[in-house]
């Protein structure tokens, strides 16, 4: 950088006020592409090479040494100034990168653009979504019986690898409730065939469970097993909260009714229990058979579930 | 600015060239403080000044037209580049701020200010800490009677009150599960007397709640009614999830003691109840009863529990 804008120099002796601005372009480029310590550098650099020109030219100047003072001045601040504004700019730049990640990682990435876009509102969205619960059977004496500090390297185990088959098939990890995953299939992003997703995520998380159960019978753990539900339904999406906390949730019927169908597992010695609306929705046919109709509390017709076949 | 920096124009008419780079200055000033637009003005003023200036003085100067053109250009590149580079760090910090303050608003401030400070690792850190679980009674019944986006209504008019209640104790709203409402006093950052912020709290949430129904009545919805459980003990305040997907959370006994004890509200028709671990961090005297002693599925000593008296 110092080199180039030295050489142009050497060919115009004569107008030397044309050439001293020139100076100032190597210093704000040099504070542009490498920041403030390059953008200084350039500007002693500069100073010194203009300060030596002026030295051997001095006859044939009529420039007095407190213009050549204010040059070097010149040079020094402007690079000061744009270096420091330019190395600002990138450590808030920086900021703002690593606080999209975080906020991301905490809110999930697609939840986080539909925020930041403002398209989630404190009102409320109606949605056609499937619904997923999981939970870990016996878990609540795994903690009673397992350090603290063990539960939560287990927990983040199963976790990781549940959370990673349902964003592989579009699904949205909603909540961690203990040892629950709450998840949804066509929200905050509309998405075309959400029931055979999810159901393809529930197969897949039976899948990883038993990679999951190998990785903990490694590190000498008991092996987990867990139920999944799945419910098809209108919901409302929407901030729930207050201004000062928010959560972006879902609301309505279809919720509770995936997390009631997902305790059904427990009675019906099942691990994948599907009801009759998300199988409604499938587009491939997948080995299930029908259960006794269930009633539920709260609804008059009692639930159609399918519980899906072992793929053993 | 612009008449600030041809005020001294006039005081030395002689030593062209040193004023030639004051010019330089209000420029790059009008961009500091305003922005880009500015500076473009002042550039652009200060080169029709400048101009004005060197036709006037036509014979006395030795410069050319094509060195007066390119200090022009020089003004007017300069007036870019620093406005636009100021325009751009101005972005990025509202940029920074939105995302910090949107990110509080979904992890609570506290918590992501430990968050960004490195502080809340994947591992954990034990704590002793008071957990708070409350939550509304026949809430699933009126979802489903009412239209979803008035659940939302009324769930928000109600977690807004309460997060206040949390908040002005030091208390944090962990997680809004349905209806439910998990809040931890003691972490992330540790907290004297958690034990008497937390039943304080519950106290204050309490007396919220006869304002909620009030405010409830007037928009013509039903009154709400909640049960709150607190307890103390030691728990893991860890990040719990994968690296694609956190949650800032608590896990251990102590957790599912204080959910469990909330449930119990509806056995002994209470509203608020507490464990002994609780009373006894108690600061003041707060009248309550002790209820016979409950017995908890994978715990060996049964619970004993008080119930806060009514107020009236």
């Amino acid at each position: 950088m110092v080199v180039i804008h030295h050489l142009p120099i050497h060919g115009f002796l004569g107008k030397h006020i044309l050439h001293r601005e020139l100076f100032f372009f190597p210093i704000v480029m040099a504070a542009l592409w490498f920041g403030l310590k390059a953008s200084l550098i350039t500007a002693v650099s500069a100073s010194i090479f203009y300060a030596q020109f002026f030295y051997h030219n001095i006859d044939s100047s009529r420039i007095s040494i407190a213009v050549v003072g204010l040059q070097v001045t010149g040079f020094n601040l402007m690079a000061l100034l744009t270096g420091w504004m330019v190395n600002r700019q990138r450590r808030q730049r920086r900021e703002r990168d690593f606080l999209n990640e975080t906020f991301g990682k905490y809110v999930s990435k697609a939840v986080r653009d539909e925020i930041l876009g403002g398209r989630v509102t404190l009102n409320g969205e109606l949605k056609e979504v499937t619904v997923l619960f999981s939970d870990l059977r016996d878990f609540t004496r795994l903690v009673e019986t397992t350090p603290p500090r063990e539960v939560v390297t287990i927990i983040n185990t199963y976790f990781k690898s549940m959370t990673e088959a349902i964003n592989a098939h579009h699904g949205l990890v909603l909540q961690f409730i203990g040892d629950e995953i709450e998840a949804v299939f066509g929200a905050p992003v509309a998405l075309e065939h959400h029931q055979q997703w999810a159901v393809d995520a529930a197969l897949e998380m039976r899948t990883r469970l038993s990679r999951v159960n190998l990785d903990l019978a490694n590190q000498g753990f008991q092996p987990l097993q867990h139920g999944i539900g799945l419910h098809t339904g209108k919901v409302v999406a929407a901030n729930i909260g207050s201004t000062q906390r928010l959560s972006y949730a879902l609301v309505g019927e279809t919720v509770n009714i995936a997390s009631r169908i997902q305790e059904l597992n427990k009675d019906f010695d099942s691990d994948i229990l599907i009801s009759a609306a998300v199988r409604q929705g499938l587009e491939r046919c997948i080995e299930m058979h029908p259960l006794p109709p269930v009633p539920v509390k709260g609804i008059l017709e009692p639930l159609n579930l399918f519980s899906i076949n072992p793929t053993t």
